[in-house]
């Protein structure tokens, strides 16, 4: 047989950090790859408790269910969307296998072959990978830690025509960057303007450090949801459990009816036992005080990665200062690959990821991304002491300038 | 904000029978629409014991897993399906959210725009959808109860040059049509010598009446995995719970590896806990004894609304004898829309799938499919009550020839 696939296929090459998943599974490889939350505070009994009462209702848990997703799941979404300046209903959201699937639907309904996508530079691989999947162009705007640069979008915007902006405006992957006010403001007006749909990615957003404010979604700044140029999508993945697969997306309700058929058609619907058991979860216990434990906890992880990495001292690395999240981005001295370096890490026992995988054009390889949320103070410890021995002879390699 | 959706957007009409779902929720109507398995037969006990097993284990149920599904899971199906004649290992495999997902994936990584897909006529209303909404071009070709033509086959594989056959060769969605040896011989012995795949869809295939032989799959008669010029697709929904969303997909492992990277873009995998409480299921649960048990009542359930049919008596009126399954097929005289039949029957308290919606061309507009799985004895009676209802004067008004 002569297999025959499809032009795209190329898109869909394998994340890095999927496959270093792959790699690393049982092995005593210390990874600060992958995006993972602490299993340790995984609220397992609370998950046992709301899987026990859904299974009291016994039959309609198992039998095919809407594809917008299970109602009373939606309307608590609601409500705690509303505590955050977000006043949407049930009909204004679909429910998702994970965020990833809704920016995967979104650009399904709103994205033809040639459209151009602009992103931030870092951006999250797995929206590239989609957007290149999908035949667009995918274009870059200049950003910093504040966000992107404003002129540069304009500029952007004159010159592409874009027909959607993807931004991850708090605690950004990678780069663990958060928007200010100002240039949330500027995005939309630009946006709105422009006749520009922006998909605002937020799984980050409620895992926030210390006294650290909470910025307004842009969604929240928009007239919304009706007539909203913004599409807003979160998760349950990283503030309960990412194996729930539960995400939903927000938006005007032509959108959202528009994504929820072709859902239909990707899987018909999402797990019901996953929704009704977050549903129970979300009426029954204190969600509030688990993103604050959880965050406490992370906050410590990242300044004990900060710490170790000041006491390395390596030179010509520098890094941002996570105010929330779950990452560290890292800048090495620009004639360090970290593509190669990965490889030697690897083999060392210590795995992280790339920089150049999240950049949409013009990579960075001199950067990578470091998790600081999965491993533990003592293998953070460890994991960076075998990041050290493969890096210092590189480092001491430096081109004399 | 002027929205500017995809080109390929009108593909993603809501199917019928979703949207009559909606309709018809909460209310007193009796649905012969959906195909939806009868919940008083799920095996509730033994789910709530497999989850409590999994959640014994705690933590790893809850954290980001493969996106080729849970590895323990695709090995029992690997050895249900050996017990079925197909030689599989876990990496010909990919767990997908239910087998409308294996129709998904495998058509963003093998079909593009323009392509031909040849189909059954009538077929699968879902898989028309996917088809359409990636823009190929889908043909049907002439079916009889055994199956597609097979000279009318080798006629479109001349004129069109597919780079796809979709079938559904076991009690079919929606004709309950079951593919004879010769013809599943037939269709492998074509596609081999031109380079066609077959995607090869069976829900449906372990839900047999009485002392029916079970047909070989396809694939099965092919050489498999490795070369195989047949996907195969099959799922939990209808032999333990639609909700549990788990299908599998197996192939070539080139196939299954791309589709496992368009997986990856599309939802990063699906969800755990039902990966897992499926996998507890399939090692201490007897699911032969199970499936015995549900085939017999849906054979019960269709010998009632078949009994039902035949003391109703209506002229011009015939239906498929299903050995297997979930449908009845109806053809009407040729006056009747039955799209026009619905909306009154709707009104009078019952609904059914129009068979326009399972056509790709040249639809039959005097066809009806009538699931007979979910409704009970006394439901069926009431429901076909309140269908003559709306019937009776409809062939009473039949033009005399």
């Amino acid at each position: 047989m002569n297999y025959r696939f499809s032009k795209t296929l190329g898109a869909f090459s394998s994340s890095a950090v999927r496959e270093i998943l792959k790699l690393t599974q049982g092995k005593s490889i210390i990874s600060f790859a992958g995006g993972l939350p602490a299993e340790e505070f995984f609220p397992v009994e609370a998950v046992k408790e709301a899987i026990g009462r859904v299974m009291e209702g016994g039959k309609s848990a198992l039998q095919y269910g809407l594809t917008e997703g299970y109602t009373p799941l939606r309307q608590s979404i609601c409500n705690r969307m509303a505590t955050k300046g977000m006043k949407v209903t049930p009909d204004d959201m679909l429910l998702t296998t994970g965020s990833q699937q809704s920016i995967d639907l979104l650009t399904r309904v709103y994205i033809d072959e040639g459209d151009v996508i602009l992103v931030e530079r870092p951006t999250y691989l797995a929206a590239i990978q989609v957007f290149q999947a999908r035949g667009a162009k995918i274009v870059s705007v200049r950003s910093d830690r504040h966000g992107m640069d404003l002129e540069d979008l304009a500029v952007q915007i004159k010159q592409h025509r874009p027909k959607m902006v993807y931004v991850n405006p708090s605690f950004s992957n990678p780069a663990g960057r958060v928007w200010s006010l100002e240039r949330r403001k500027g995005l939309l007006a630009a946006c709105r303007q422009n006749d520009v749909l922006i998909l605002e990615d937020d799984p980050y957003g409620e895992l926030k450090f210390g006294t650290t404010e909470i910025m307004p979604s842009i969604f929240s700044l928009d007239q919304h949801p009706e007539g909203s140029c913004v599409v807003y999508t979160s998760t349950f993945s990283k503030i309960v459990a990412p194996a729930l697969r539960t995400g939903w997306v927000m938006g005007d309700r032509a959108v959202i009816r528009n994504m929820a058929q072709a859902k239909q058609a990707a899987d018909l619907h999402s797990s019901t036992l996953d929704q009704m058991t977050l549903h129970q979860l979300m009426e029954q216990f204190d969600m509030d005080a688990h993103i604050g434990l959880i965050s406490v906890e992370y906050e410590k992880r990242m300044r004990t990665m900060v710490q170790v990495l000041q006491e390395k001292n390596w030179p010509g690395v520098h890094w941002n200062d996570p105010q929330g999240g779950m990452f560290l981005w890292l800048e090495l001295p620009a004639h360090i690959d970290t593509q190669v370096l990965l490889a030697a890490a690897v083999q060392q026992g210590v795995a992280f990821v790339p920089g150049v995988s999240f950049f949409a054009d013009e990579p960075e390889r001199n950067t990578m991304r470091l998790n600081y949320t999965h491993a533990g103070e003592a293998e953070i410890r460890l994991g960076l002491d075998r990041l050290d021995a493969v890096l210092q002879p590189l480092l001491a390699a430096a081109p004399r300038v």
